[in-house]
């Protein structure tokens, strides 16, 4: 078990939280992240300095690491000095030094992994500095993944621009040799499908065997997913990829406490009613019990191991 | 074996020498760093900044970790950047974020084991701002770890200033409760015996029940050790801890080449002259066969293995 080989597609605090539980069960993952993020200081730095935008990237290696809680304060940390260097976190100072003696973003991401007490990977999905659009039901567009996530409007599709930049080194490869693929949880189109839409990964998707895994949100979003039944989730991951892209959803059995769901519909989200959807659903407690309706880490990651675990027939085995 | 745990006392190139070795064969290494050091940019922080000299504690952490070539690369890696920070190296900003969150420098190493992909830990011997002082043959007296270095007389004692400073947190539990102690290569008297000389160090060495092996310099150090034969090393190490404190000592069978030994003669050094100890001698070939009179590290690295093996009688065993 401890070298199946996950691969985790997202973005943002969704596959944070899913790599912080899976880390306790697999030493072979790689997460996969979203890049077209526009929005914070992330999107800033971008514009500033033309780099990719290191904010998820951050995120995803200190949830990855294995004494968390120190990485994710050494990671915060601000120097006190006067400088050029004192405005920064000291996790983007280390991301530019790995840059700069790596010759490059994605192989200081790559090599981070090789320096910091980390199981796993993390992998740009692209080195592309691509912005996503959105085609709405009612015709208009609109641009920036920012921009995208305010949105009132249904989405009808969205496209990267340039279209289908190519997928950073090892993406790919992760992708056709992984033994399950997890899809979130995340914002559906702004940190899930976002990913799909770059060069080769539906492909790749289309052509590894990996058992395909969707961890849906608990809650709809009021500015993507607004009144999104699961239905409506699978049905908008398959029109950006292909039909039968999941082989099996996991959902949140509704469990999340009355008073804190009024709270949400406050701000126009709700419950994501699980409906019908064609694709095998598996309802599970995954509500964290705390004051936002998330996904708990470890439910999460207990009910996904127990999933591949019944899939594949896989034998705990403690020797590597 | 890969449990096996094993304590390193030393400091400088000799000590990074043996852990880059050893990493290999166990996961549980504490190497006890000398902090004595006045020498060089680590004395001049010293003495700037109040902080202990971080340089052998960098160069062991470098030389622990897994990804050694990149990790040497990062922490000496320094921002083009203008202001305060410019000036530093990355590996000494990290010990600076990290004596910051920790709350003091002792634990910032400690935990820097934990955020880095290292496999062991690094303590310095003593959190007290020391002076190495050496009294000589001749009755003088000289004072600072890099003088005693460049001594001409013979040293009779060394101690430090102030006497028996006390050991930093783990320091003498790691040495009660090691399987292993292993003390040098390294300066007889400036990396060694500096250590022992912290308060609780020997009589730790003394109540501890493991198998202690004296790794001797291949060549003697025209400041510190001249004309100096096997048997004055031990004599040295004996007289400033106690008698019998060595249960076996690993010494190179003198196969540096006669041109290498020529040009190291010319500085006042020359091989150890391996003679009668009333100690365990083990010879073997540790050459490292470059341009220096060094040890090999993996040469070393398996020879110790050896001995501790044959010793201790354990039996390969790849499970954790």
């Amino acid at each position: 078990m401890d070298n199946l080989k996950i691969a985790a597609i997202g973005g943002g605090t969704g596959l944070s939280t899913l790599l912080r539980g899976l880390k306790k069960y697999s030493g072979n993952i790689t997460a996969i992240v979203n890049v077209a993020d526009d929005g914070g200081s992330s999107g800033k730095l971008r514009d500033e300095l033309g780099v990719l935008p290191p904010g998820d990237i951050r995120n995803c290696l200190v949830a990855l690491s294995e004494e968390e809680s120190m990485m994710s304060r050494l990671f915060q940390y601000r120097f006190p000095a006067k400088g050029t260097l004192s405005g920064h976190s000291f996790g983007n100072l280390f991301l530019t030094a790995m840059s700069s003696i790596s010759g490059s973003f994605d192989s200081a991401i790559a090599n981070s992994g090789e320096v910091l007490a980390i199981r796993g990977k993390v992998l740009p999905v692209t080195l592309s500095s691509v912005v996503l659009e959105a085609d709405l039901e009612n015709g208009k567009k609109i641009s920036g993944e920012s921009n995208i996530g305010k949105v009132k409007e249904r989405i009808k599709t969205i496209t990267l621009n340039p279209a289908f930049p190519p997928a950073a080194p090892q993406v790919l490869e992760t992708l056709k040799n992984a033994d399950v693929i997890i899809l979130g949880p995340g914002s559906l189109y702004t940190s899930i499908i976002v990913n799909l839409l770059v060069g080769g990964v539906a492909d790749a998707l289309k052509s590894s065997k990996a058992y395909k895994i969707y961890v849906c949100n608990i809650m709809t979003q009021p500015g993507e997913t607004k009144d999104y039944t699961l239905s409506d989730h699978v049905r908008a991951i398959e029109e950006h990829t292909y039909k039968g892209v999941i082989d099996c959803i996991l959902a949140s059995s509704g469990e999340v406490p009355e008073n804190l769901v009024k709270r949400y519909r406050k701000y126009g989200a709700d419950q994501v009613k699980i409906n019908k959807t064609g694709v095998k659903t598996i309802k599970s407690k995954l509500f964290s019990d705390e004051k936002y309706a998330r996904h708990d880490s470890d439910k999460l990651a207990k009910t996904l191991i127990k999933i591949i675990k019944e899939k594949s027939g896989i034998k705990d085995n403690k020797n590597d």
